[in-house]
């Protein structure tokens, strides 16, 4: 069970790791939106991504469990195209423990380059969650690596917790967040939020936003059991995993609502957030925002946080025209 | 003549209408570049460029002036198609006076359409420095506005000048800086950073960057006679003009080197502050970095302080491959 003291202990153990990130606000966007937004850039996070923080907990306090019990820690793996990947890597080579990264061999290149130069070996598998899942279990027979999974464990989703945390300690003192912001992919990032917001902040309302080409969460959310998404088609790579029993019942309690976007819509906060605040953001970051400028009504004059989930894309391919 | 009083003013003046910029450093930067270096984002600033801060300090210096000999002040003008545009038309709605820009009609609309934004009035002129600086005569001629010049003026000049003078005072006291640096095309950011340096912290050495294809600054410091620029070629299309007198005995007085780097080396830089620092900045501003990059030697070891003079660019039209 997640406790606030969960969430600080996680907070203490990685600050030493990560930044803390600043709070941006932009007169502009506030226009545009009607709303007084106070962005959570972890796009400037470590690995370029709030996954870093999870990553890092989880193999800290990993740490610290084999170190009371006179043991050193052993290899870490994971399965993982994504920032995830980056954030074990990351976290295991702030430890000084190995690394092995399944990652499918059709990943970009760049990806695989930023997880080895963290000093992580890759072990490439062909793109099916099947593969991943046998990657992985092979990794850990071969190796005796603990799986760090990216974010059906509590370790991960309080450290994930510990951005919004820090957004309602920096801008949420004085006068309350009327609503915190997150994307939701597998949940992990969006349930910490709804946690911090839920010990911290209870009056704020937290709002989910994932995109139309992977809206499962929303599904899940209203069924109440974990649910695929009916189309898979998303400029949002991020957001593609669907949510676990666990991160169900997280966003069950503490989420008010998940609305949707369409590519269209994220392509076009993304441009907003570049131009307009100067910040390299991935698509899958610019969702909370998007739902924000679809929906004016609900949020017009209220106080609203975002988390920028993270800045991590391929230069060579943006989705942008003239 | 301007004097530590003079940019301390300007300071005064500028505050409440300017971003504080903040300081930012990179560990991946430092690795890659061997040096210690510390960016102040002006890309962040208003309307997206330091030239917020000349143009602001000119248009209220200006009213100052009416003020005090008890006239209201009338109209201003400039002829540019990049940031001073932007500048004048932002400081001109501040004050609440009328701004009429002087733009070439082949300019990107998007620069038109920010320009109007700020509720400037925009007259279109044939692509040539003899019609935009006609276009400027005819202004004047009708409306009696006052012309602020992007660089050959010397409070645009103390405006500028802020920029350095906050980098020094926010990470340049308790260890001075070894290196300041800026990108030169007219020569006031480069004249303002040199006086600021000289001021504040006179054992820092200031070098400026210049491309390869507008390579006139370098000719002009060497002879001390303003040259142009022998090819005019290059991606960091905002330091294509040539210095002027005032700019050149500025720059003679307080700059120890001029560096040139290839539109290649500006983009490699310029993806470098995107990929890993997850901020825009346009290629202008990325040449500074470009040039400490391509000189290792020069910078190993050392304390670097860089202006990131701009972040506006047109998102459909940019420079990176695959």
């Amino acid at each position: 069970m997640i406790t606030p003291e969960t969430i600080r202990a996680a907070h203490e153990r990685i600050r030493p790791h990560i930044h803390r990130t600043p709070v941006l606000t932009s007169d502009t966007v506030d226009r545009i939106g009607g709303a007084r937004v106070f962005f959570k850039p972890e796009n400037f996070q470590k690995i370029g991504a709030f996954k870093a923080r999870g990553g890092l907990n989880a193999v800290l306090q990993l740490l610290e469990t084999e170190q009371k019990a006179g043991r050193r820690l052993g290899p870490v793996t994971t399965h993982s195209s994504g920032n995830h990947a980056q954030a074990v890597a990351f976290a295991a080579r702030q430890v000084g423990v190995k690394a092995f990264i399944v990652m499918p061999r059709t990943a970009p290149s760049v990806k695989k380059a930023a997880v080895r130069a963290y000093g992580a070996e890759i072990i490439e598998c062909e793109p099916t969650l099947e593969a991943r899942e046998e990657g992985v279990r092979e990794v850990i027979e071969r190796t005796g690596a603990t799986l760090i999974h990216p974010f059906d464990d509590d370790r991960v989703i309080a450290g994930q917790a510990t951005a919004a945390w820090e957004l309602i300690e920096d801008a949420g003192n004085d006068q309350p967040f009327d609503f915190l912001m997150a994307p939701v992919g597998g949940g992990g990032l969006l349930s910490g939020t709804g946690l911090s917001a839920h010990f911290l902040s209870p009056t704020t309302q937290v709002v989910a936003a994932e995109p139309d080409g992977a809206a499962d969460a929303v599904l899940s959310f209203s069924s109440g059991r974990v649910e695929k998404a009916p189309v898979v088609n998303t400029i949002a790579d991020g957001l593609l995993t669907t949510l676990s029993d666990r991160t169900l019942a997280y966003i069950r309690e503490h989420v008010t609502d998940i609305l949707t976007v369409s590519d269209a819509e994220i392509v076009a906060a993304m441009r907003l957030l570049w131009e307009r605040m100067k910040i390299v953001v991935e698509p899958s970051g610019a969702v909370p925002l998007a739902a924000l400028l679809k929906h004016p009504d609900r949020f017009a004059g209220r106080k609203v946080g975002i988390i920028l989930s993270g800045g991590n894309v391929d230069l060579g391919k943006l989705p942008f025209s003239s």
